[in-house]
This record gives structure tokens, sequence and C-alpha cells, in this order.
């Protein structure tokens, strides 16, 4: 038991307490380490900090990252003392009439319209942290675009009664060629988190990829699934190798069927349209906040976060994951053709071509693109079936699902999506999309001609264009991208 | 003879009767097979359907396939019960003034001008049915604009004055190297359905492909012929053999001159332009209607749809319908150089190349781009004159066409334009829309140096940028064009 | 003498008269050869038709054309009956404001700043009938969008004090490499029509092309030139010999140091801005009103105009062209390159590598994209000195000129900017583009490191990128470029 | 001492006194030689010209290049009479109003930003004169989009926990791979001018080139640099080449480490929309005021010009340079391979491939199109390492600075984006331009798995796309890119 009084004192950097839940905590330590830098953690020295920590931590980070004793009790005397007013912003008093307002859901038609709904009716933080992307945002758009430069090549006169889009990955058999690929902080969606995906694929036989970054636990996403769901899971690998080790023998005990480890961000890429939509908490933005001025810190959050996700990975580490794990390990986030044939070598059970959504490097190529280069070198030198290959960025269609196993992908992974799908409809809308994604793909399988998967190959895609990038002008995709926004002039007095 | 009342009674799944023309209707043993699926029935159950029976049915849609014992005769008592209530919608007086308004047909100068009137004059159902496309329509402009990237290399001093752009195609003389192509529904557009532009053949000397899907029964529009007018039909493939064969053997009988065999719609595409706005008869509708929620109902509508095409069609069933008919077989909708080899050794008369005017598959290719991939191999094989090529999508002025002929193709299908000169100016309107592509023949013909057909050849086209996928800009086009929309949020309260 | 009344009896087919100036003429038996077509004469029969007369005509036309017992003397009784009623056109008032507040010359920068004046200030007319182009008036726009493909490869380091681009084209000598192309009804524009680009040529030694289609009489604009002043004459062949014979031999005798065989033209383009603006007196709207309805006329206003430009003009008649002058025969149209060989067999001086200014054939290459293509196959037969090469299309800038000379164009033909600076600003306009772009050669010669024009060559140039027609979003041309209209719809009651 | 009656007397082309900071000068004789023109000081003939003299001169100017017997003395009686009136500008109003509402600098994310702030707070003329380029500005542009039509082939798994992105260029080391490029006239965006750039650069170890047409004097700028700070110098050769000497010779003496010699500019560009702006001072404006009616006065400013920079400067010269200098030299505007190949066999030290920021000539290549070209040809002749290759033009992120090492480059200037820092904050602003492009760097070599600058080359980019020239529609530079402007309509009365 402590008092409010009390821990109103502790609220300098050699000396910081916060109340999260009505507990208050000694973060003295801990500050240098936290990933998000120490600055957010100062604004709410000696205050309480609960609506700021809820959705970016999992419920579990007080007892997994911090010492008991620093565990103070709980708060007497009311509530935080330096709690933030709210002003009642207009654009949120639109946001919530457009909640009550939103379409039915049976007037969503393809995943584009979540993402529509989402636009408007989602808050501003969650929207601007999950639709954002590095720099320009180029990259991200490319994702999308470069699907629209791969052309069909059908066939006709095929018995097409019986369609099959199930298939197997990395050993999980799946209903559809595609899985939920991890994305962080699925709190700032919808309340349940990323439960509502486990249920969501437990229902319809997708596999999920559960994120490092989550905003449950790891243990309530686990909980969440049917006893037979596959789940895999994604690994930022800590420098702390201790932590990343119990990590994954714990990701093992609990049934996880595939390790697919983050090889493309040993630094987090700035965001600017999440950094634009203050939200307090994500790392980029403290990065950016204490640069000002003439203080030269451009070590200062970079050091924070390497604190956490490891710079120093690198391809000697991958035989330490192998000894400490029997589960399949994936790189995620590989961009050219020589380092997908070094994780052949290195005995890999398979590779994600992947940019990250369009989050990390600007101007690197698309997923599909990578692959359309890579896979004729693996036929070439008969590795098709030494690595499974994924694809993952910008897939909004079954069109698009079935170019890439076209080209060669065991599977795809999609994110947003489904973040969108859930922001807006819950557990109904994820299904809904799953269901929508179900629809096409028996659709196109059938007029492409094809009855399995396995059916499809180079042959029935024209890549020709590929290289030309243009932009194809689909108008839904165009309503849904928010461009960037310039920084704010003060408002007249 | 029946009453109102008794009608009524019969409004659930496993007893249903509808009222059609003031007469009663028991179609409950139908009901499982409705090509448009249960749903649409079912929100008439026990009520008058007429107005919604009409524009999508032939009349003699419940003589052919209901049995005689499913007539229950008249109705007495009235009006149906369950009628919808009229709102007066803004939308809707604003097209009727703008009918009332109709430019004179003199000022319609290309087959654009058609599409603008319709635009805003057609009944939103209609507009909705013609002019949508698959997924985001990228196939559907992607038809147009293939053609703005190949260029003419015209010759010079050629003597002009006597042009001939008259052509036999499947035997058929045609004073034209363009046909009227099969679309569907065409009282949508005009009262009178397709018998309008069969009228407008028969006095401009071109070819009429009747559909299976027509508004009017085939009898209708091939009665209203002229003796010695040239028609075709296009079919849809039944999974009920039987009823095909009827169609088939009833459709050489009545004098067809070629049979178009669609290949390229073993199942309907989804047209969400047409879905969102509510044509409730439209059966993609209904199949997404019922999606909602939490049923996996995907093989639902699908498998309703499948009852009618036939999904199982395949090569080897081309040899039942040689074994059938004596009419020149064409495959509609090819879209590969090896399906078009095979189409070859098949020993069919024909090919339309077309991706079903951007309503099937997305992302299929282009007709005229699939031609410029075939010819050349065709010719170097030595079997150009093994098959006739036709091709459709996206032609809109004689230089397309010209492109086309230039490019080995044997003419040219045209479909929405003459819709929409339909619709907007029946038959003046479609005779109009004829005597403007024969005075563009004239002119480009005169301007490309030949005079007649045969003397166009690849030598007369560039097709170097083919492949470059851009937006030429063409105002005309731009400003028909409607892009798609998203869901509706609920009107404010 | 006749009277206003007798005159008025005289409109029927079989029995036209009409007012010119005061004077009545009897165009009965001329009817059916107007190259304008009988119905824009039929609208005056039996009146006056001075105002639209004049600036379609030269003045001595009649004299010309009309056989003196036509001409019945004098009208006696007042104005014509059914001359036009003015109505105040809220558009019309908006430009004579717009005329009165014209921006001051030296405001004008570059040639696309004259366009943006003209198209404010110019009567519709006129406007419509210099800017538009053939069908979408996508060759139109292309012809400017070509050269944007084409970048420099500059020299440095070059002594660039003097430099000198005058040349020598057809033996004539020229201040500039480019010249002033031949373009019909300079009326429209000025009241002096083509004499305000004569005077302006003479000041400025640069060589005018003298169209056959001009507003002035040809006489006209010869006198209106200085003793030394060096013209072409370009020719329209008639398809009655006779006539160009004699126009032939006349423009010889005059003068003229070149002749410029049209052979783009057998039959003048639509241009459907023109034709919307209702230019009554053009032949191709009138084409289009008597197209109406059922009737079938596709032969009709096109023989009108066959009857003028000779639709079998063919390469055997370049033979009958020699014997009748000694004047350098040039080619005006050639698009290919197979074309531009056998003019060189046939010994001709010149071709112009043209498009007519995208009003003919649409999808016809850019004169510099042709250019492209001819001049290496032509290095390679060692034919660069057989032949003078000049291109036409799209010239607004010296950039474009010198991208031109840098692939091999002894010199570049520029129409519609100077038509604008005459209509705008009259002879110091005219006089002003010339030095505008006198100012940009010697600028970007200097800046390409060359002190003459032979020093240009391929090398200077890269075309790689000359196939990938994009748009390169220059403002000045978008904000000039006015789009194709739609159809009007009737006003609101 | 002279009275302020006595100036205004001389005013005439033959006798013309001018008032600077209260003192009267003679420059009569002076006036045909102005770098500017000679209308511009006619404007201001027995005047004062104080507020037009300062923004484009250097300090030292009168003492310099004014013969000590022209100085005539203090002025008394009074303020300038022809000074101009100030009228109240509404554009005016609104930007001191933005001037009073900048956002603070901590919400400046990328360089892009600074540009829009700049663009809303500038001084018309000053952003008019920073932000033009020559013709329609494509070059421009193009300079920008170039870099975006190049991708990375990142590469993973590296320990990027080190990263070290110093350089050495010319022999001097610098903190990051790019340098300050030379960019005249500072005082129109700070009224410290180019000592800002000084300060910034010697607070983050980065390379100053000092212009030669600073607002600054060249010993004010040496003067405010810290002792160890590596400068350079950027020279226009002047026709009287004592001046230069002398300005070579100090340049030297003053320490500085590189002599750049601008070779893309024998005259200077036109600057539409720098005319436009009416800034009276700038050379090409004085050029076109004059230029109109019917005087041919083409050789009048050019000349102006060419008395101040050489027109003649050539290869032979640079033996002069070489003795006359121990500096590195370096050539400033290479625009072809040739040219490079030239440099190497002349012994200089560096080029720089620049098309001057597309100030000079229209549609030149874009710097790093020139690169892409040129590295490989030096690669195989085995010429990389006789010459340091540098790039600028268009250059904004990171990713841009990182392409261009990739490809060969030694360093890469940016100019532009450091003004708009510096007009907008100040020192502040500069040098939170260098911190942010530090930041990225760091970020993206670690996401490119580089960990030193020579790790980089062509393995990590793909140039395959590099000459589709496309826009790819990133919305920051869009809103920051002023479309040039058409002539003013004068105003309504």
């Amino acid at each position: 038991m402590v008092s409010i009084q009390e821990v109103a004192k502790h609220n300098k950097k050699n000396d910081v307490w916060v109340i999260i839940h009505g507990k208050a905590y000694d973060v003295t330590e801990f500050l240098p380490s936290h990933p998000g830098g120490t600055k957010i953690i100062m604004r709410y020295a000696g205050a309480d900090c609960t609506k700021k920590f809820d959705p970016v931590h999992p419920p579990d980070t007080l007892d997994k990252y911090l010492p008991k004793d620093k565990h103070l009790g709980e708060v007497t005397g009311g509530l935080g003392i330096k709690e933030e007013e709210k002003t009642i912003d207009p654009n949120e008093l639109k946001r919530l009439d457009m909640v009550k307002r939103m379409p039915p859901l049976h007037q969503i038609y393809n995943l584009m319209d979540f993402e529509y709904v989402a636009r408007h009716t989602m808050e501003a933080n969650g929207w601007a942290y999950y639709s954002s992307g590095c720099d320009d945002e180029i990259t991200l758009r490319e994702n999308h675009y470069a699907y629209q430069r791969i052309y069909f090549i059908p066939r006709i006169l095929v018995n097409v009664t019986n369609v099959d889009f199930t298939t197997t990955m990395l050993g999980c058999k799946s209903s559809v060629p595609f899985y939920v690929t991890a994305t962080a902080l699925g709190k700032l969606g919808h309340q349940d988190g990323e439960k509502v995906l486990t249920r969501s694929c437990g229902s319809h036989g997708v596999i999920q990829m559960i994120p490092t970054l989550a905003s449950c636990s790891f243990d309530e996403i686990v909980d969440a699934a049917l006893p037979d769901q596959d789940q895999w899971f994604q690994l930022y690998v800590n420098s702390n190798r201790k932590v990343t080790e119990k990590l994954v023998r714990h990701a093992e005990a609990r049934g996880m069927k595939g390790l697919f480890i983050t090889v493309d961000a040993p630094q987090l890429g700035r965001r600017e349209k999440d950094m634009r939509s203050k939200y307090l908490a994500d790392a980029a933005e403290v990065q950016d906040e204490e640069n000002d001025g003439e203080i030269d810190r451009s070590q200062g959050a970079a050091r924070a976060i390497s604190s956490f996700i490891d710079t120093g990975l690198c391809w000697e580490d991958l035989k330490w994951f192998r000894s400490i794990t029997n589960m399949p390990i994936v790189l995620k986030g590989v961009l050219s053709t020589e380092d997908a044939l070094k994780a052949i070598s290195c005995g890999v059970q398979g590779i994600v071509l992947s940019n990250h959504g369009g989050r990390q490097l600007e101007f690197s190529r698309s997923g599909i693109e990578i692959l359309a280069d890579l896979m004729p070198i693996l036929h070439k030198r008969g590795l098709t079936d030494k690595i499974e290959v994924f694809v993952d960025g910008g897939v909004r269609r079954a069109t698009d699902i079935l170019k890439a196993i076209a080209l060669g992908a065991k599977g795809v992974g999609i994110g947003r999506p489904f973040l969108y799908a859930m922001s807006t409809y819950g557990d109904n809308g994820v299904k809904k999309a799953f269901q929508i994604l179900k629809d096409e793909l028996l659709m196109n399988m059938r007029l492409l001609g094809v009855t399995s998967l396995d059916q499809l190959n180079e042959d029935y895609v024209d890549t020709r264009g590929l290289l030309n990038r243009f932009n194809a002008g689909d108008e839904l995709f165009h309503k849904v991208y928010e461009p960037l926004d310039n920084p704010k002039f003060k408002p007249k007095l």
C-alpha cells in the first residue's frame, strides 16, 4: 500500500514511479532499457499511465519484465493526479457518429471495404499505427500495385466442378493458401486484441502467426485457439538472448508449429504518418520529439530500440536457434535472391519474401517481384523443394494470392486487411473476410481452369510488365489510402 | 382461379407460390434449381413478383421451365399484397428530368457519347448491370486502354477513292468487320429488348449474336430478323445437357449460322458495382446477401449457379456438340495461345479472344493483347487459315477495329456500345452507332491507305508499346467510366 | 440589279441564289460540287450569307470558281432577310471582357503562353477550328508528349561564344531551323489572315509555307512578302487536275521555292471538338448533321469532299507533277519508313514526317518518333543526302527543334503556335514568338555545347524511353489543352 | 558629400548615378558590363536602389568592382526620391500570418517538410528564385523522380550494431557522404545568408561548397567557419581571367580544399517561374522585358551575361587552372559519359554529374541516371579510382544518397533543402536537416545490411526500371511543387 501523494514525489529520471491499474511500480532501473524510450515514461512519472500502458503492453508485461521488488503495491488516495484532460476533438465526434452509422456487414464486398470503414471509424492512433509505412510510403503502395502488373493466362474447358484450395504449409494443413501474418498491437483495433483473429482462424481453418509485439499475452492467444488449431510464432530477437531462448522454448512447449524470425528489422522504421498522429507511446515519435534543437542525440532513441531488438543478429545465430528448438525455422523478411540461396544452404525450412508491409526500408521491392526473380533460379538449380517460400505485403484479392501461388509461393501472408476487419466488425468481420477470400478463390480458380493449387504454375501468369511500375488506378485503393500530411501550422488566434 | 389470400399462405421454403402477370405459380420444387438463387424468390413468396420477374426472364420462361401442373391459374382479389412501396428517390427524379432533356441524336458524334447519355438517363439497375465488371474493373478498363497502346503505320499515295469494308465471317457476308456480340438482359435498357438490335442489324447488314440470357425469347429475336439476315447463337452450356441439346437443335433449325459456346464462365463473375446498385434479381447479389454473419454457405449460391451453367464443360464435350449440330462452332472466351492451338486441333471453326467484357476473371488480358501474341505463332506454324479468330472487348472506334484486323482478326465483337445506343435512342440510336462506325471505317481506311480489309496486316501497326500498360487519358472515356463505390454509411438521423 | 425580294424566292435545291457583299449569285449548278457540302449553302438559300462566307473563302473565290453569268449584280432593298439574330451569349461577353484585359506582350515567356491567352480571347469558332484534332485527340497530344521522352546528352567545355543557327532548307537560306507550316483559315484568328505571318516571316528571315486553304488569296499573301523573302506552297490536290495544274504553275510563276503536296488527307478528318463548337461552315459538321435518323448517306458528304480533294492521288502522279513544275517537290504527311524510302526512289526533294497536327488519322505516330526510326535506316543505306527530311507536330520549345535536328531533321514545321500568337497579338505576337524561339535556340545550343546545327547528331540525345508513352505532366500544356466535351443536354425549362 | 537633388539629375544611359546605403556612385561606365543587365540599373538611375542591391550583392561588391573615383560620397537631403511605394499585397499579409504560425521544429520529420513551410513563409522573390527551374521544369522534377525508379536489394542477418557513414571526399574527412552544394543568393532566405550554412556545417562535420554568387562575401563565409572546417569553392569563370585568377588564388590562400568549376552554365538558364514572380534584379527577367515589340535584341541581354560568365571556357583552359592552383579541380555539371572520360584523361580530380538542379538545360538527364550509365564503363576500363564522381540534384532522403553511393558516387551534393531549412528555421533548421539525414542514414544502412559505405555496390540496387520515367506519386513532393503559372490577365475594372 502506497499513497498517491507518495508516488507523485518520484517523478525524476533517477527516481521514477508510475501507477498502472491502481498499483505503483518503481521503474527507475528499467527506464534506460524501455523499448519505447524513456521520454514516454517520464511523461507519467509519479502519475497514472494505465490508459497509455494498456494498448501496447500485454497484461503479463510487468510480471515478466519488472522484478518483484519493484512492485510497490496498491495505491491509495484516488485516481492518478496527472491524468490528461479530454478536449472535445471535432474529428473524434465525427468518428463516433460514423461508428454509429457503420454499414451493415453484408454491404462489405471485398477486403478494401473493411479498410474504408476502418479509416472512418477507427481511433486515430490505431488507424495511424496500422496504416502507416516508412518514408513516403511508396513501398507500401508498391506492394499493392505490383500485383496489378501481373496478368493471368487462364485455361478454358477444364472441368472445374470440384475445386480444392486446401494446402499444407510447414506441415500444417490449411483450408486456404494464406495465413494471418503477425502484426503488433491488436488492441488498438479491438478490445480483445489478437484473440479475435485466433477465434476466427479456428472457425475457418486458417493458420495464425502470433506476433512478439501482441497486445494480448502469448498465452492468452494460444489459449484462445481450438485444440487442433495450428499456430506459428513470430519472433523479434532480443539482444538479451536469455529472453529470446525463454520465448522460443515456451512457444514450442505451447505447440507452435513454426518459428518465424523477423530479419528485416534490426531497427524499427520511421513511420511519419504514425508519428504525425501523435501516438505518444510509439517509439518512433519519441525518437523524434527529443530530437529537437541542437542536441545531437542520434544515438539516443536508436540505442533504446537496439536494447530490445538485436542489431547484431546474423547468419551465425541460426545454429543457436536450431539448437534450442525443433520448430521449423522460417526467415521473415528476405529481400534478395542471394539471401534466399544462403537461407537454403543454412537449412532453414522456409523464407518469407517480405518488406514488412512497407514499414521498414523504403524502396525495398515487393515480395511478389522478388518471387518472380527468385523462383526461376531455384528451378534452374533444382532447389524448389528444399525450402518453402512465402510472400506477404499488399495482398487484397484472391487474384493476388493465386498470382503468388502460380509464381511458386507456398502460401501468402495477409496482415492489415484482417486487422481492419477486426477493428470494424470484430469476429464476424474477420470471418467475413476469410469467407470473401474463399469465395474469390473458388471463383477465380474456376475461371483460371484449375481445380487444385498445384496445377498453377508460371505459365498461368504474364509478368512481362512487372517492372513497368505504374498505378492501375483502382478506385477502392485510392479511396482508402490516406496520403502523408504536412506539418501543421499553428491555429489562427 | 385462386384467391390472393390463398396465395399469401404459401410463403415458406417448403411451400412457395408466387404471382406473375395475374397468375399464380407453385415454385416449391423449382426453388433449389433457380439460377438466380432461392432468396430472391423467397422475398416474393406468397406475393406478386411481376415487376422483378419481367426484365430478367423471357416471356416463355414459365412455359418452358415450369411443368404445367404448377401453373395454378388466375388470381382473384386484387393486387399482390407484399408489393414494394415506391419511395421518391431524388436520384431517380433527377434521372427522369435528364431523360426529358436528352441531347438530340445528331449531337452524338461517337460511341462514347451514347454511353455518356446512357449513364445519365438509364435506370440505375440497368446501368449498373451493363456497365459493371469484375473485382476492381481493371480488366474492364484495360480492354479499352490496350488499343491505345497500338499505333498505326499508314501508307500514303494510294488511290483510296473506292473503299470496301465488307467481309465474310463464318461464311456469312457482312457489311462491316464487326458484329453485335451477345449481351444479356436487353430489356433493362429498352422495352423491346434484343429485338431493337435485330432490327437495326437487319437494316445495316450487321450480324447479331443472340444471347442465351436474352430478355426476349430466342424465337422473338429470330422472328424480328429479315428473311436473309444472318444471326449467330451464343450458348451457356447447361449442366442438364438435354436442355442444351434442345436449344442447339432449335437454334440450328431456326437458321443460326454459328454456335458460339461461352467457355470463360463456368461460374459467373462477381460484379460489385452491380451488387452495390441493389439489383435484387441479380444472382451475384443474392450470393452476397445470404453470405452474411457466421454461416459458411460458400457452396450455396455457387451451387445454385452451377445448376444452370455447367462447371464441368471440357474439351471432350466438343465432340458431342459436333454430333448434334452442323453449325460452325466457335469457342468464345479463349485467353491463351495454348488453348487457341488446342481449339484448332479440335477442329472448331473459330475462337473469340475475349475476357467477357472484363466481367469474369480480373487480370485476364485484353483480346487485342492476346491476338498480338497469338497470330505470329499461327503464322509461323501455317495455321492462320485453319480457324477464324475474333476479338471482343473495349472496342469504341473504327481505329480499334482496324487494329484488330491488321493484327489478324477476322472480325470484332462489340457489345455494350450498342446496348447504350439502344437504351438511349432505341432503333435510331443503334443505327446511328452503326453509321458512325461505317463513316469512321471509310475515313480511317482511306487515311491508312488501304481499300479493302485484306490489305491490312501487322506492318500497318506498331505494337512495341503494347505491354507498357498506361492510360492515354482520353477524356470521353474518363467521363463515362463510373468508379466503384464504397459501402454506404447509414444516413444521419 | 436584283431586288432582295427576288433573291428570296430562289431558295430551293434546284434554284438557289445567295447574297454576298451586297451582290446576288446563282449557285444552283455549283451546289453539288461545293467542297463544304450543300447544306451550309441551303441554310442561306435566298438570303445573305456574307458573314459565314468571309472567313473561309479568299476574296477572289467567286471570280475564280463561279462563271460570270452566275453573277447577278447588286441587290436592292436592304439587308438580307434571313440573317441570324444575335443572342447575348454569356460566354461571348466573358470573352470580350478577357480581350480587354489581355496580358501585356512582355508577360509572354513561351509559346504556350500565347495559346493560353488565345484560349481565353479567341472567338469560339476559331479556337475550336485551330485547336481541334481527330477522334479523342490522343495523337494531337502525343505529338507534344513524344518530345518529352527524349533527353539530351550535352557536351561541356566547348567555346560557345558564337552560335549560329541559320540553315538552308530546299536551297533557301533561313535564319532558323524551323518554318511556318501551312494552316488553313487564318482569318478566324486575325482580320489580316495569313498576311500577318508573311510580314513577320519577312522581318525575321523565316520561311512561310502558304496553304491552299488560306483565308487570304494566294496572291495577297505573296504580295505581302518582301522582295527577297522565300515562301513555299502547300497543295491539296484537286480531283480536277486542271485546277491543280493552274495553281502549281501560278505558284511557281510567283516565285514559290518549294511545292509541299499534302499526302495524308485523301479525306479530311473528323474533328469532334470543332463539330461540337457549331462552326456551321465546316464541312465535317455538315457531314454530321445530315447524318441523322435512318437515312444512310455515308457516301453523301464524303463524296462532297472528294470532289475537292482527290482521293485517287497516288505515287504515279508524281511524274505528272514533275512535268508541270521545276519547284522542289516535298511530300507532306509521310508516316512510315517504307514510304520514305519510296519517296527517295521517286526522286522527290523532301518529305515531311507529319500526322497533320493530329487532325487526320488518330494513332498515327508523331513525326519525331518516325524520324527516330527512319534516320538510322537512311544512315545505314547511305541515303541521308538524297532527301531533306522535315518534321512537324507538337513543337513548342527550342529543345523540341534541337531534338529533331539531332535526330537528323533538316528543319521543323510549326503551325498552331504562330496562329495563336497572331490571333492574340497580331504581327507583334508572331515576331515575339520568333524571338522567343531564337533566344531559346541560342541558349540551348550553348547549353548543349554546339555552335552550329551540323554539330548536332544522334549522340546528343537519349531516345531509349521514346516508346514508353507517358505524360510528363507539364502544367502549361495541361492548362491550355481543352478536353473534348460531351453532347449537351438540353437546358432546364 | 553630394545632394540628393544632384544625384537625381544623373538618370540617363550616358550618365547614371545611384544611391546605395546613403552613398552615391557613378555607374555610367560600369553599366554595359553589369552582369544583371543595364535595365535594372536604369530603373533606379538617379535614385536609391539599396533595397534591390542588398540581397543580390555581397557587401564588398562596390569596393571590389567599382573604381574608387566612382565612389561619390555620402548623400545629403533625405531618402531617395524614386523609392517604390509599398502596396498592401493580400498574399504578403497572408504570408506574414503564416510566418507567425510556423510549425514547431520538432514537427519537421523530413526534408520535404522544410520545403512545405518555406513555400508558405518565404518572401515571394526568394521562393521563386530558389524553387524555379528551366522551361517547363520537367528536368527539375525528374531529378527527384529518377531516384524513385531505383529499388534496393538489401541483405539480411548482418550485424549492424555499429554503422559508420563517415567518408573522405577530395581528401577531406566528412561525417556524412553528402555536402552542401553551392547555391546563389542566400540572403533571399535568411539575413545571415550563407553563413548560416557555414555554422551548421561546422557543428555537424559537413563540407560546404561556397558559391561564387553568394550574398555574403567569400571572406565572410570563410571567417564563419571553424578552424578545422573543410570548405570547397565553386567558380563561375569570368571572361576576364584576371578576375578569375584573383578569386582562385584567394580561395586557395584562404584554405579551400577543392575548386569546383561550373561547366554547365556558359549562359544562365531562363527560369520562367522566377521571371513571373517579378524579381526585378534577376537578369533573366530583364532579358525578357526589354525583349518586347519589334526590336531584335537577341544579342543584347545575352551579351550582358556573357560579359560575366565566360561562354568561351573550354577543355584547353584546364591547363591554365592547373597552373594557378594546387587545389583539387572538379568539373561541376558533367552530363555525358564522353565528357566524363575526357575529364579523366585531363587529370582533374573529380566530376559532379549534375544538371544544375534543373535550372539550365531542360531535358538534361538526372545525375543519378548518368551515374548508372557511366560507372559500369569506368569499371570495365579500370578507371574507377582515377577520379571521384559526385552527383547532385533531387536528393531528399537518405535512401537517395545510398542509391548514389551504391551506384558508385563518392558523395552527393544537396542544395535547395538546406536553403529551405535555413530560410524557415535558420541555424537550427539546417542542423535539424543534417540530423534527419544522419538518422535516416543510420536506419537505412542497418536495413540494407551494411555497416560502412564501401560495402555498398551495384548489387544493392535494382535499376531495371530506371528508364521508365514515371511519377511515383509521393504526396509530400506534390504538395511542395508549385506548378508554373500562366501570364496574368489584367484585373477587372
